[in-house]
């Protein structure tokens, strides 16, 4: 189940130069699927990294940030089936060998290797299928394999989520594409569940991570399914610079916000697709919080609606109960506020305006607008300027069947 | 649903000499139920109340405070069916409406009445309904009724909830009897759903709102069944002064400490009870977060633990998942954590130690704790000394259905 959320189709994925991904099957949960992605970068790559900000991080993570610390990446090795989270000083080893594996097939040191991983967390990864199943990856490395890394990478995922655009940069064309998995365990803070977007631009490193963390700002962590922050996320960016523009090397300049907007609308459109996709969803709830003092509260009260499983089950059943998204403003724990001065649309249907109920409100206008698959809460809380906004789903049976049952 | 939930019997509520109960059928929601409580205390008595944090609370809520400062209570009127939250100034003048049938019935003055409502938010009050039935509740007027109460009072409760203990205080046996109802929209804020408990003892009044707040911070603030706060919280201890001991007007006196251990008894299991019945709930879950830097942050782990929707619905399927708790708990923001001091326990099988899954633990071992009704998490930080603990129940199919019909 997903909400208006199209599969890619292979030809829409375009091939980024310098990129080469290779895909195959491990049997790591399960057989007869592809469940490992080897993505190699040219030499010439720039690659920016930020990964979950959850304490229990996973081996790989931890590995992940100490390779990128030693040496330029050279290859990513990702898995689906076992979040090797959990898992130790075992798992951290597991980690490593898996990179060692990569480094020996192909002549690199290991800590041009950076390791990712997702699914179940708390099981040891099994090193040798991953080990044996490598040359594979390793034989099938090609440039226009976007579409089946997209897939290998799923977990609960129902459809694939990749896209590609272009930008003109100094007269040239430049191309990007993103690849991203996550269905549920999706709140992410300062990174996401896993994603991949890849560009032939030549970009320098601080520009690149400036553009990164800014995006991932605007996209992956303005998005929740659960509340749960996952122990396996991560963002990567690589920027190959095989197309001919000149190294983009300034913020500022009008080369990076052409390359950061269309990195932004990947990355939304991306985050966006994982809460389409999000486990057991039959709605997509966008909401926006505006007229805040700051940023920061506009975002505690649009996450306590996103979060409330109150006014997630009442979206589910398409039923106007607006009362549950004036109780979890109401809980929002923001400063002197002052409900008087709170207006609130469901779509464009007014139902509180100055804290009082709308006089112009009929449940069958509630009622038409919770019967879309898409909706929109807006909140005004008329007490600044600043605003923000964040994406979520329902909360549905297929919810708790899904994760009743995720490891039988 | 419920677990491990006995309903109350008739002859086990004590009545509390200086109350009074009088129970009608309104029509509020549905007919042939209860749906209406009228409670008298006698002039005597001292009453503490304390009530929802959520700002935008509920009429009923605004008004009993504003009555509460103005005169000593002498009737509580409570209703089910429909909370009057939402409801903007129409709702405020039900309330009040309401108070005034009550003062007119009863030749008082309508800021002696305290109204309490719950049930739909959104909707108005109404109150014709409410003024039709309310003869009947005062003809009903009797000590002996407190089983009919605590079935009036209820929403989506499958139980009724309702104590009593006695305990002795200067060679005197003094009564405690309280009930509460509560299933859904439950994680108090300094109150709880609505809980009403009454005593016959003699209580100074800042003793008994002493007793009332620590008696409530270690019972109904430390339960949650789905993280939302409800706008219409209240939790009443009412002392009516009727036995023979000496006023109580000492808090640290053995007298008060006698009645206090008895109230926080009552309080703590109408709490579970609460928790128990919670919608759709089939575990209850004890979290108890020790070796803490201080009570506030074993909280706060045991909340994300507690909130975590993974969590609740790995609980429901009896599934021992425990990597979701273990990142729960290294997402709750707590400050210069270290994971490898942490120590997990799930019933008394050992899951992580310092940090490390723990060597002995195996699938059939977890698995036997997860087949219980009734689980115990034990998370040390070991990092301190303080400790806390939080009950809650997993998250089922049916907390999803009951919330996706609720108005239906």
């Amino acid at each position: 189940m997903s909400v208006s959320l199209p599969a890619p189709k292979h030809s829409d994925l375009l091939a980024i130069s310098g990129i080469k991904l290779g895909i195959a099957s491990a049997g790591i949960k399960t057989v007869d699927r592809t469940d490992l992605v080897l993505i190699q970068l040219a030499e010439s790559t720039t690659t920016s990294v930020v990964y979950t900000q959850n304490v229990f991080c996973a081996a790989p993570v931890m590995l992940a940030k100490q390779h990128q610390n030693e040496a330029s990446p050279r290859y990513l090795l990702i898995n689906s089936g076992n979040a090797n989270a959990g898992t130790g000083e075992a798992g951290l080893q597991a980690a490593q060998d898996c990179c060692s594996a990569v480094a020996e097939l192909t002549n690199d040191t290991k800590n041009a290797v950076l390791p990712f991983s997702t699914g179940v967390i708390g099981q040891q990864l099994p090193v040798d299928k991953i080990k044996k199943a490598l040359p594979d990856a390793f034989q099938d490395l090609k440039a226009d394999n976007w579409f089946d890394a997209a897939h290998a990478i799923m977990t609960t995922d129902t459809v694939a989520k990749a896209i590609s655009k272009q930008v003109e940069i100094d007269g040239n064309t430049i191309t990007v594409t993103g690849m991203a998995k996550g269905s549920g365990m999706i709140r992410p803070d300062m990174a996401t569940m896993l994603s991949y977007i890849a560009t032939d631009a030549a970009v320098e490193q601080l520009v690149l991570d400036t553009i990164l963390h800014n995006a991932v700002e605007q996209s992956f962590n303005r998005i929740t399914v659960d509340g749960d922050t996952s122990t396996n996320d991560a963002c990567v960016l690589m920027a190959t610079g095989q197309a001919a523009n000149n190294t983009i090397d300034d913020i500022d300049s009008a080369e990076a916000q052409n390359l950061y907007q269309v990195i932004v609308q990947i990355s939304q459109q991306l985050a966006q697709a994982i809460v389409r996709d999000g486990e057991g969803a039959t709605k997509f709830i966008e909401i926006q919080v505006e007229q805040g003092v700051d940023t920061q509260e506009c975002r505690q009260v649009a996450y306590t609606i996103a979060h409330s499983p109150l006014v997630k089950t009442a979206f589910f059943a398409s039923d106007p109960n607006w009362g549950r998204i004036l109780a979890a403003i109401g809980r929002s724990k923001i400063r002197d506020f002052d409900l008087s001065k709170v207006t609130i649309y469901l779509g464009d249907v007014c139902i509180v305006n100055g804290g009082q109920p709308a006089s112009d409100y009929t449940e069958q206008k509630g009622q038409q607008v919770m019967d879309e698959d898409e909706i929109t809460i807006k909140v005004e809380l008329g007490r600044g300027n600043a605003k923000d906004t964040v994406w979520t789903c329902d909360f549905s049976y297929d919810y708790v069947k899904i994760n009743a049952e995720y490891r039988t």
